[in-house]
C-alpha cells in the first residue's frame, strides 16, 4: 500500500500550544484566588469555555471572553476594569508569542514532503492559526492548508474528496484522539496518535474498540510510514 | 467573452450585517454616555478596533473585546462587571441573530448558479461566517466557499489559481471597494460594486483611476452579466 497523502494537526503536534493556555490560566487563577478557591475557578472556567464553544469557537479570543465572564461571575462583578484589561493583554500576548516547534518536526516534514503531499488540518480561529502557520516557517511544506471550525468525520471526508484522496490511503497524524484519530478512523482513514505531554480536558476521550497507531514522538514517523507501506506494522 | 465564474462577498452584499454592529455600537454609546461625550466614545472605539484588527481580526469576538477595552479606558476602569457582562451578551446575541437576506438575493443566485460556478468569498471570523452561511440557506448554491483573513490581491490570485479560473474571466460582486473591487481589479479581474446603505469607516477608500462597474442592487446583476458577455456595457 502506498499512501496518497499525510495529514498533520498543528497545535501540540507540530508546535507547542497548550502550555501557553496553561500558563495564562494559572495567572488567571492567581488573579481570582483572593475571591475563590483555585479548584472552583478552574472548574467554572472550564464549564464556561465549553458552553461558549458553540458561540465563540476555539482560539484565544474565545478563551479571553470566557475568562472575563468567569471572573465577573466568580467575583460577583467585583473584578476591576484594570484586571479585565490584564486578561485581554494576556490574550494579546498569547497571539504574539513566538511559535516553538516540537523536536524533529522540521526534519520529518522536509523528508516526508519529498515523497507525499502533506496536508495541514487544524481547527481554531482563522487569523490565529494563519499567523501561527506563517510564524512557524513550515507553510511551504504543505500542499494544502485547511483551517476548520471542528474536526468531524464529515469535515475530513469533505477535505479528502476535494483533493481526490482515497480515505484508505490517507494517514492523519495528531495529538488528539478526539479530533485527529477518531473522526479519521470513522471514514476509513488511517491515524497515528502522538500524545503531547498535556491534553486539554475537552479533547480527552476514551475510544473503545477503535484501532489506531501510536508513536511517542514525531521523529518516529518516517520509519513508521516506511514500515506501514511495507505491511510490517500492526494496529495497536 | 464568457465568464468562468462569479464571486460574491457575503456581509452587506448577500445579507444585512453592518446594521447589527451599528445597533450594538449605539447601545454601547448609551452605556458610556454618562462618562464621556458620544463623539469621543465613537472615535476611540474605532481607533481601538483598528489597532486590534491585526491581533483579533474581523468579526464579533474582536469587536466585543474592543468594546471592553474602550469601556475600561474611557471610564478610567469604573465600568462595572455587570456592564462588561452586558457587552459580552450583546456579542453573543449578534452571533445568534437570524441572517436576513437582501432583496433579490435568492432569485439572482438561483438563476446564475445554473450557468456559472459561484464562489462565496468572505473575510472574517471562521465560526462566525460559517454559521451565517449555514443559517442563510444559500450554501448549496456555491461551488466553493472561501473564508479568508483579509481580501488582498494575493488572496484573490491564490483562490482563482486553485480553482483554475482565469482572472480576466472572473467577476467579483460586493459592497466594499476596498475588499471586493480594488484587489480584484489589481489582478486583472472584473468587479461590480453594489453599495450597501452604510459602509464601515474602515472599508471606505477613494480609488483614483480604477475602473469598475456599479449597480444599485443585486437584482440588476443577471441583466448586467448578460450585457457584459455581449460586450454591451462600458466601465464606469
Amino acid at each position: 500500500m502506498r499512501l496518497a497523502a499525510i495529514g498533520f494537526d498543528a497545535d501540540d503536534t507540530l508546535w507547542h500550544n497548550e502550555p501557553a493556555y496553561a500558563t495564562t490560566e494559572q495567572k488567571f487563577e492567581e488573579m481570582l484566588s483572593r475571591y475563590r478557591p483555585v479548584e472552583e475557578i478552574r472548574q467554572r472556567l472550564y464549564e464556561i469555555e465549553t458552553r461558549n464553544l458553540k458561540h465563540f469557537g476555539y482560539g484565544v479570543k474565545g478563551f479571553v471572553l470566557s475568562m472575563i465572564e468567569t471572573a465577573i461571575e466568580l467575583t460577583g462583578g467585583k473584578i476591576t476594569g484594570a484586571e479585565i484589561q490584564q486578561l485581554i493583554d494576556m490574550g494579546r500576548q498569547m497571539l504574539e508569542s513566538p511559535v516553538e516547534l516540537l523536536p524533529h518536526v522540521e526534519t520529518v516534514l522536509h523528508s516526508l514532503a519529498v515523497r507525499y503531499p502533506l496536508l495541514l488540518i487544524t481547527k481554531g480561529d482563522l487569523l490565529d492559526q494563519e499567523t501561527k502557520i506563517a510564524r512557524s516557517g513550515l507553510a511551504d511544506l504543505f500542499t494544502h492548508i485547511e483551517i476548520v471550525v471542528e474536526k468531524t468525520p464529515e469535515v475530513y471526508a469533505n477535505i479528502l474528496a476535494r483533493h481526490n484522496i482515497p480515505p484508505e490511503r490517507f494517514l492523519m497524524v495528531g495529538n488528539s484522539l478526539r479530533s485527529d484519530v477518531l473522526p479519521v478512523r470513522a471514514i476509513g482513514g488511517l491515524a497515528v496518535h502522538i500524545p503531547y505531554r498535556v491534553t486539554w480536558q475537552h479533547e480527552v476521550v476514551n475510544p473503545e474498540g477503535v484501532t489506531y497507531y501510536k508513536l511517542s514522538h514525531i521523529g518516529e514517523l518516517p520509519g513508521f510510514v516506511h514500515r506501514l507501506e511495507r505491511g510490517e506494522v500492526e494496529e495497536r
